[in-house]
């Protein structure tokens, strides 16, 4: 069938391959004249605006697909084409969105008979090869109508083994893709899978870390080991508990870059770890794993906190240490390094 | 080749078998006749005693696989055996053990030329069709000599796709068994290895209690949703970020039983998760999300803490509230659930 | 000075009374007859609406002091008092609300005149005696205009020692509050307050339960103490690091009932606890512990959570353990309780 | 009475200066001269060895109190007075041992006939003015033959609260210390309170944070405040609910530096807050706040750790982006910074 797609990046540039590749029509746009024309030589038809794009939409209703970033700049388009399309056509959210701006969203475009589709959609760089696992929310009409393409998006059953017991009639789970419910609710539970991706993640991290410190010089010489991560994280890979994707990649990082020294563990996090986080405080569910998570990477952007330096203020108010990288007072330190001073036993 | 193997449950049960389709000679032994016999239906050689079992190894040096409960079980069998065995023969303890009892262990029969060998296993009910992960620490001849066993064990390169940039000589990761340091590397590598597991487990497990209570009654009515559950974890297997074995068992037990009536959420936990947290403190390497998940397990496994009923103690102290499942007060629960009483305001 | 006081239930009677015994007069109104008539006899003024509050209040511009639940409540008197008061009124919020809340609400009641101060207030039923800690956000010309009355209420320097170094010529923080800064200011210090509490009583109530453990059966014998908890409370009182007045609350519920048998540990939550996570999330502060105590609360008020049963599902998939509140295999429970059977090796 | 001093710094020379001033009489030892010979101007008698120490002591059975570095350093001195000291003489740790050590400790010197007291002692630097609040374990005949050591030592009842309710026959907790149980059971309760201690501590310091952040320029403009620190730790010392000692320490050096820009916020963790989470591990008993305070301790001490390495290696897998400290992807920053490009949608 035909979509549009404005916000052809790496992902949505992606996607519209896929697409082509599976038959499908892209009506594409980019600010960037670069971008769009880079895609046109791959198949697709180049729009040099929103309003050009639409007009070259030419099997009615539309359906447009939005690859932009979170917040205003999807926003604002939502409420463009909410003044350009018609009744009946549709509007798909394919970023990353807050589900409430959804919510909102489609009750803006449902006053004008338009359709507002929410998806949350996983990947990556890889998915133009491996498929898009994509959680859909809105109307039953309009996600119904767009099943070709979410079915050439997404993975299709493929090798990967059938889950024993399942019973459902829906086939489309098991290649790759749900309608998860009305609006807002595609990406309340894309949010969730990438609030798990980060425990996951934090989980591996810290796993790295404990074996990566099994040298130190602080533990007693024959518990001390030299651990090789590379050939840790490839054998995890094969038949253990925790083989995964996310290991699949860390795996591939270490084996190019065993230290890895590239990566300087300035740790971004996007929307979604936060949103989830949200949530869990709004149904009081307790989310420890994903909160540390996500606390990890807010720590990991500064050198130090104020909250530690407030630390070591109270420590001096009751000790008298001043906490600098070296102990204070030499003579404790000359006997038992490392060990605590009979001055801190006050505290 | 041949080898012994004490200890013959689910677990050791199992990897005989496997060893036996691969052609290795099994003498076993367990307490129970009954479990020493089935496995001689299958091909294994039954023995009746420690003693008769060490006797009818007839190739030497001996290898002895022991697959026993972790702690006293495992170290007075060793004991017993270092009073039989002889110079070169070689005792695996391929069971859950501690890391620096594997040490201690070493020691001891160092002493009387005997080889000890640390392997920790994952691979659970499932490995003996999948081949077990195992992460070995020791001797290298002894480890080298146990090479054919190892391998047999071993899941192969199988079908999981070779990560890139691997230039290691060494084939043993990508087949699924590494040699990891001297002798408790093994131990300590697999002892990380579970304490990851506890972490990804607890971030798939709050991920779902969050989609579950999103149809809370607290949330305002058009932010509630009736997730799906087995469809959810089924859809993420495929292609997401998040995919990966534990999803794979999750999503079996969600649609075989979408709300998991079968469980009663009292989750024990084994030492490994303990030690890991240990092991993360003598390294001062911060562990928040291992540690967080073995505090679930055993925050699940009581009613109420005393710890709970220290805040209801100190919060009645300040605010006069006497906490039961119901507010006490009346009146602002009317107006209002949910919310806080003015009489609050005063904490 | 004269001042209106509506919601006069624990909280605002107490105030109210603490007021008139400094002088002040107090216009009164509570929905309950009996209510306002108990202040009366104490010296109040009762009204019985709204509008007979405000038309008692003679000394004008006014300032009426609102004592309700947060919300919803509090949000429909402003709402109400909007339409009443004259320019230059002044409207206190002292509950508990959301400092976003103050924001709206104050640039509401600027469209006519009306002043709105925000105000939170810290002491519980003890402040009738102690005097009442407050934050108080709005604008400088109707927070000095109050002056008298935060005076009152305040603690005073009391016996209190001073800070050494304090350079400050406010002398209103040694006296018991503080301006914190414009519309919302003193409503979030109170927030981020009360955030604290829940991390102290939560640290507390930590280091109770594992001294209440300490008599455990899992503990090698000569490890298990039996420790006094009331006497232990009592002693940190006197010299110790970790004094405060949360733990005087503790030492006496302690003291009067060592078990803490009258209290359920089902442990409610107010806003200011979520509210805090949230704005530490919104400025990417890592609020390990604040958070931490928050889940607990979450989580004493649960029986057991989805999930922990999908962790017992997981673990059943890779084990075979069917979790139940006794060990499934009677085996390995009779050799060594509490061990790790090596039928879990594989995990 | 007599008592022998050995390790007399900053604690330890307090504490005999303490004892003096009540009328005790201190035989005092430090491996430099000059430390002991200060001492002597006191009114100490200073001992040139330990021989020369014990000699000193005229009155028997003798009471020997070490206030030395815990681990090795008091171990040896055990060791080494185990075979000077005669029967029914008494050894006092009053330093920060770990309570195992006392176990063993005690049960050597019981071979002789030698009594072991283990005195967890708090006060810190102020302790010479406010006394030591002090933990004992030990046999009750020792402990009640040092009475007028632990009475002297202790801050008596003072001007602080009775709490009400209290039955209990024993004054000596209301005076400032406690016969907590056998040998290990001072230092054990000393080491909970350390454990609550950092959780305390790590509760203010994280709500100092969230306050110092509230001028974020990411936040909304309305919704930005510049706090002043020190009037805010001011006011909550009076009349506030988290009032307490360490609030007081922490006004006090918000007063004198209100950026606190003398602390490096690198924060040393000593070993009471370790073996606090180990206890609470072998206890089964969740302690999720006094867990993560000592990890931000930890997390202070590193620049960035291998686990956020680890994450970006696994970011940079899924999404491509190569972390640094500026956004990569200049395009996504220049229109909305700190939101999420839609690149990121595929994680």
């Amino acid at each position: 069938m035909q979509i549009g797609m404005i916000g052809i990046g790496k992902m949505g540039g992606n996607m519209s391959r896929r697409l082509m590749k599976a038959g499908h029509h892209c009506v594409v746009y980019a600010r960037t004249a670069k971008t769009r024309e880079a895609l046109a030589k791959d198949g697709a038809t180049a729009a040099t605006s929103i309003a050009d794009l639409v007009s070259k939409l030419s099997d009615k209703p539309r359906a447009i697909w939005l690859m932009l970033p979170a917040g205003k700049v999807t926003e604002e388009m939502v409420e463009q084409l909410s003044g350009i399309l018609e009744r009946d056509d549709i509007v798909i959210d394919g970023g990353n969105s807050f589900y409430k701006d959804d919510i909102r969203n489609a009750k803006k475009l449902a006053l004008k008979g338009i359709h507002y589709v929410d998806c949350g959609t996983s990947g990556g760089v890889w998915g133009i090869e491996r498929g898009y696992c994509m959680m859909i929310g809105g109307p039953k009409q309009a996600v119904d109508r767009l099943d070709p393409i979410f079915s050439a998006l997404a993975p299709g059953t493929g090798v990967i083994a059938r889950t024993p017991d399942r019973a459902s009639g829906d086939s489309r789970p098991e290649r790759g893709y749900i309608h998860a419910g009305p609006s807002g609710a595609g990406h309340f539970v894309k949010m969730v899978h990438n609030g798990i991706e980060y425990g996951m993640m934090q989980a591996y991290a810290e796993g790295f870390d404990i074996l990566r410190h099994k040298d130190s010089k602080d533990l007693p010489q024959d518990e001390r080991f030299v651990l090789n991560m590379p050939d840790i994280a490839e054998v995890w890979r094969r038949g253990s508990v925790i083989s995964s994707w996310l290991l699949d990649l860390g795996a591939a990082a270490l084996a190019k870059d065993p230290q890895l020294k590239t990566y300087s563990g300035f740790v971004q996090d996007s929307g979604e770890g936060r949103w989830t986080v949200q949530a869990a405080i709004e149904e009081a569910v307790p989310a420890d794993v994903l909160t540390s998570a996500l606390y990890a990477r807010f720590r990991s952007r500064q050198e130090h906190t104020f909250g530690e330096k407030m630390l070591s203020a109270m420590r001096f108010g009751f000790g008298g240490h001043l906490e600098g990288k070296e102990p204070i007072d030499p003579e404790p330190a000359k006997q038992t390094a490392g060990r605590v001073a009979a001055q801190d036993a006050a505290e």
